[in-house]
């Protein structure tokens, strides 16, 4: 299928309107740089990344393609200012900032000529990207593993709503790990997708082989969207998430919560393997997966997919 | 569009495949005949109805059309197997049923030579339904209004799992209320939808005028799904929510949830328009809607949007 029409490809540069998303701990200069390759936009995950690590993780990714890539920053943490600027001097110029509002560095990057697209879970912060100044918005889903929004918006209902809210492209995110869900998504009338949890489960992605086993095994219901008085997070269900949830059963305060949680637990679950201790963020459509092939085969299932599924609309 | 070789349109023999959701206080006999006569199931929502007033309202439902139309019946409640006798006595031979087994109702209907569909919130349990002799599975999604199940799966994540795991049709329900949601779970595998807050917002709805304007008003992010101890349910927020929320914030038991709802409630926000006390069941997608058409206007629309998404895909 040719999309060099989609308004997504090119503002991106790419051949599909499929972007990877940036995932802490799983994403690095190999999967980036191998979606891309296959023709979608790679992102670098710079949440989990210090700045040295990240500034090597750039300077590879270039040696590992010569197709556009971008960077996704949380814009809450402590470093994302010098995270941006590594990036920005590192010649980025396509960034998905997430994690706060997209004033925080919009003024900035869009100084310096970038493309940003901010992460948002409702429409009225859709809107406030449009406003801002966003090139597009990923509206992504409370199916979505990880860091989630408040609203509890599902990827069927927010997207239409952002859709109609914004004239700048929509990118739809959460639930969406084969050609049949992009599909759907398109036909909600967004412009494009990004998929997590699916490269996240691939074999260029950094993640743990013990966590990527995991997630094979996971069964439909084994995530659950928790920590609501803290950040609500979807994490695949283990010992760690039992005492989160008799915590949350007895009512227990924001920092007890933020106290049981502690630190580093999700390096410890998804890049060193400790599947009961460890924070192992995933999308509810890990239920749907049960392998780790290579991402230019993840691409060729998504093409197949969604020309199957446009099919069946006629 | 034509639908004839669609097989939820064969089993249930309309000319749409789409289900009107049987709502308890919505889904009378006006209800259900607008949307027979539009070319959809129209279902009679037997659960909120005592044994005499569902007697007169399918009686009254067979003087407003001469299509098929159904009958709702959740089978955990109390006179349900009374419900069924009558409607079989009244030449009903089109059932959903939900809440509970299937096993409860289906031997004594498929005897009857009725069709059976039965909702679920879950690939294992749509096999089961397959397993028992269920005619087609309602796959619904967290997104929907009211009782909803405790996997909290998303239509977009639940719909394509229960099309993988069953052969019999699957109708996607949750979150649809325009042509490009209903594409978007046609995409998905699905067969047909069955939509609920969509009709219950309509002129032939039983709602009360009060509700009705009270959904009509709701924003995006006014719905939550709560009472999860007890029976989770989807509704709109509220004084009584609140009451709600601040119990499971401190951990409240069960028993403290199931006082504090007490009996009535739902009739009394729906049917009696008490909007600061009644439990006022909807689906996310009310932050979409915003009128109150009649039910021939809402299916001439979702046909448009239908075409319209349909052709996006290309």
């Amino acid at each position: 299928m040719d999309w060099s029409t989609n308004r997504l490809c090119r503002l991106l540069g790419t051949r599909l309107p499929i972007i990877q998303g940036g995932m802490i701990y799983m994403s690095g200069a190999r999967l980036a740089a191998a979606v891309a390759n296959a023709g979608g936009l790679g992102l670098l995950g710079s949440g989990s990344m210090r700045p040295d690590l990240f500034r090597d993780q750039l300077r590879k990714c270039r040696t590992l393609t010569d197709r556009p890539f971008g960077v996704n920053v949380p814009l809450l943490y402590s470093h994302s200012a010098e995270i941006l600027e590594i990036a920005l001097a590192e010649g980025v110029r396509l960034f998905v900032t997430s994690a706060g509002s997209p004033r925080r560095a919009i003024g900035r990057l869009k100084d310096r000529g970038c493309t940003v697209l901010h992460v948002v879970a409702s429409p009225a912060l859709a809107v406030k990207c449009e406003d801002a100044g966003c090139d597009a918005v990923v509206c992504e889903g409370f199916e979505a593993g990880g860091h989630n929004g408040r609203e509890e918006l599902t990827t069927l209902v927010l997207v239409p709503q952002c859709v109609a809210a914004v004239t700048i492209p929509v990118v739809a995110a959460g639930g969406i790990a084969t050609g049949a869900q992009w599909a759907a998504c398109m036909a909600l009338g967004a412009d494009g997708v990004q998929i997590g949890t699916r490269f996240a489960m691939t074999q260029e992605s950094s993640g743990h082989a013990a966590f990527k086993a995991r997630v094979a095994a996971a069964a439909f219901d084994e995530t659950m969207l928790m920590m609501k008085k803290h950040i609500p997070v979807r994490l695949l269900r283990n010992r760690f998430t039992e005492r989160v949830a008799e915590l949350e059963a007895r009512g227990a305060s924001r920092d007890e919560l933020v106290e049981l949680l502690g630190q580093g637990r999700a390096r410890r679950g998804m890049l060193e393997g400790d599947l009961d201790e460890g924070e192992l963020e995933i999308g509810q459509v890990s239920g749907m997966i049960g392998d780790v092939p290579t991402v230019a085969e993840v691409v060729a299932r998504l093409e197949a997919g969604y020309a199957e599924a446009a099919g069946r609309l006629g």
